[in-house]
């Protein structure tokens, strides 16, 4: 098991099986522990800075609960405002500015892929990456496989389809490198061609994870273990009418869901906007709202362990 | 007395006159306690989050300052970004989230009327309207009757003028319904007739308080105990002329006053423009700034009863 | 030494010499205390309200931690934002109605020279001005001071050169007159004749400093102690082939400090953009970030003592 303490937390693939499996565990303490108080005292004393260097609320309040009810403190660096950006700042001059008053664990988001191992690079402060551009965003895979093995029991032997833009999501990424670390598990990467996986992303995974390309959930559907659905993003297409004539393709709808034998569960990063229709919310399989819950306490058993708390 | 441990907080309309009163010692006690420390322990390692989905600044620091003062600890949502309203999740799926969270309790500022209660509905925590539209915003009517009982040592046997935007203004509604839980209280409506008080205010109120509509202020100002000034929005008039030509009865100044008997108490819910001019701020009368402090200490009775500490 | 407690810190001239070595001395003993500990105690239960009405990231979280390092609780206003704006209100409004809350202290900074000092006068609680328009940043001497003294062992007899746009900056202006309080203390001030310092900052030191000014960093560059680089503002120019033409002037480089001999220490406020080039940063002399660094605790310092804590 990798000891995590002081470390930068920058890709999923930094995980072994048997970390993965301590952080459930300690999430899973963590969340027992909570159940009688609204905070505890892991981290008492301790400071996070969040730096949000593009727009996000819900992975900031993540973290922010994650720490807090650590018992920790939170700072947030806040949106870089107008007058800051025409100043003209460098990300290293940030981050070197933000790790010199001194808190005890950073969490950075930033458009550019490659920004929170920089981050890393320039911080005496252990980084956590909080997303960086279409990279990578590990403690979404953290989640993501927590929930998988909440709701499933187990992450060995499953067929998961991720839907959706899987080009320039990091969401896909960082939850495929983290599926590769167990055993025999199948991903079905369901997009249209010109929105399939990265190439660096299968060549990572290669031999250890069976994958392969459709165009259509409907061919797939009644083999998944997980449906996990992303956004198909409308200003990728370069040809509007194919995104139209595609689209229909990949919205999960109750009707669409009804034709097929039942999926186990079905996922969502979250914010989800139509594709992913609110019909389905009703399903007990639905477990998007209870991925965003695991948040919080996974990231929770992370942060204890970077601070060796 | 209602029991306000666990409930969500909607509208003025939800408390009775027992249950003001008890908030209003309770506001006094708080109050006592804070002169000899900064913060208390009554909310301590308890979480507030406080979502304003409209700009404010005011409404979210007083209701930060009163979960401080009681030694909890609060989250904000922040002001919803540009990316995530691109991104257009639903305010039902940003509730379920943030309730995911867990914090104990909720406090929600939205746009539309009726989102108080949707959120309420949807959170297993907690909830507070701190403003829905032009519907209710019961906090600010604790603050206001919470003010007149301190100044005028009663809320029955008085006569209030409220005056100014009564159709779109969410205090008047709140105040009005609060006003109908005490004795003998005769409300007189100020306002051009296009923007009177709207009759389903007048229905829930009738019966319970004496109520009268003028147009202009001069009419009624002697027979006041208490002149509540809110601002004529510009905005709300179809014809500008029209605006022009009533401004000047709803601006409130030294001059005016002076022509008349002294008025006990003037009130405001702030921010003032000019329907209230800063030569008013000198008169011992004037306690718009004595409401905002009021209202730290009155949303920390109503907190400290909703947590049950 | 002047007893701080309870005073308000609106200009760098409120201090005296004795003071001003107390506060680095405290600064020290915080720094000391908080290499074993993450937060201390001295200003537990104590509120901050943090009012930066122009955008601002850099000293407003620089304020947050030295109160959050003392245990201290931060609230932070917020951006102005768009309604409120629209609203309307003062700055004295927004003044009065903050010290209502009853926090212990408060932090303003505002576009407006003379600003602060408006702030101090309504408000009961202490204010500390973190820049108010051209006029005035008295931290920001405080922590440039701070550091010359842990640099070079003292501030008396030193040379030091103050480059950029001198006119419009509030850190010339709040350095010089801090400077003015040790003895034989030499400024040259380098900057293009039209955004040479005020004449006012040259009546306040005038006799207690020498100084003079030059139009080229060259000149002087091998005589200063210290080199304090400021942003040449671009658009101060009315004439901009004058800004083309001058540009090089000032901007430092490790190709320019290669021509001379070396200065002991090269100093900016930061955030730096052209003006300084980052090959500068590997040089021991650059303490560009140990400054900010050095801020946190010469903050907590003053924060320490204006609260009597």
């Amino acid at each position: 098991m990798i000891n995590l303490r002081g470390r930068d937390i920058i890709s999923s693939l930094d995980f072994d099986r048997e970390t993965l499996e301590h952080l459930f565990n300690e999430a899973d303490k963590i969340r027992e522990e909570l159940r009688s108080r609204s905070i505890l005292d892991y981290c008492h004393g301790k400071i996070m800075i969040t730096v949000f260097l593009e727009p996000s609320t819900r992975t900031r309040l993540s973290f922010q609960f994650a720490m807090i009810k650590l018992g920790g403190i939170v700072v947030d660096f806040g949106l870089e405002q107008a007058a800051s950006i025409a100043k003209g700042e460098s990300f290293e001059d940030t981050i070197r500015m933000v790790d010199g008053y001194d808190p005890d664990i950073i969490v950075v988001r930033h458009k550019e892929p490659g920004s929170a191992l920089r981050a890393a690079e320039i911080a005496v402060r252990p980084v956590i990456n909080a997303g960086d551009g279409w990279n990578e965003h590990p403690t979404q895979a953290l989640l993501d496989l927590y929930t998988i093995k909440r709701e499933l029991g187990r992450i060995d032997n499953i067929t998961i389809g991720i839907m959706g833009d899987l080009k320039y999501g990091r969401t896909p990424s960082s939850l495929s490198y983290a599926l590769s670390k167990f055993e025999n598990v199948k991903i079905i990467y369901i997009a249209p061609r010109e929105l399939q996986i990265r190439r660096e992303v299968l060549e990572k995974i290669d031999g250890l994870v069976e994958w392969k390309m459709v165009e259509r959930v409907e061919e797939v559907i009644e083999r998944l273990d997980v449906l996990y659905v992303t956004r198909l993003q409308k200003e990728r297409f370069t040809d509007l009418s194919e995104y139209e004539r595609l689209r229909g393709s990949y919205q999960i709808s109750l009707n669409l869901l009804s034709k097929f034998k039942k999926i186990p569960i079905i996922m969502h990063p979250l914010p989800r906007v139509d594709e992913l229709s609110t019909d389905v919310d009703s399903l007990p399989q639905a477990k998007y709202f209870t991925q965003a819950e695991n948040g919080v306490y996974i990231r929770a058993a992370l942060i204890k362990e970077v601070l060796g708390a």
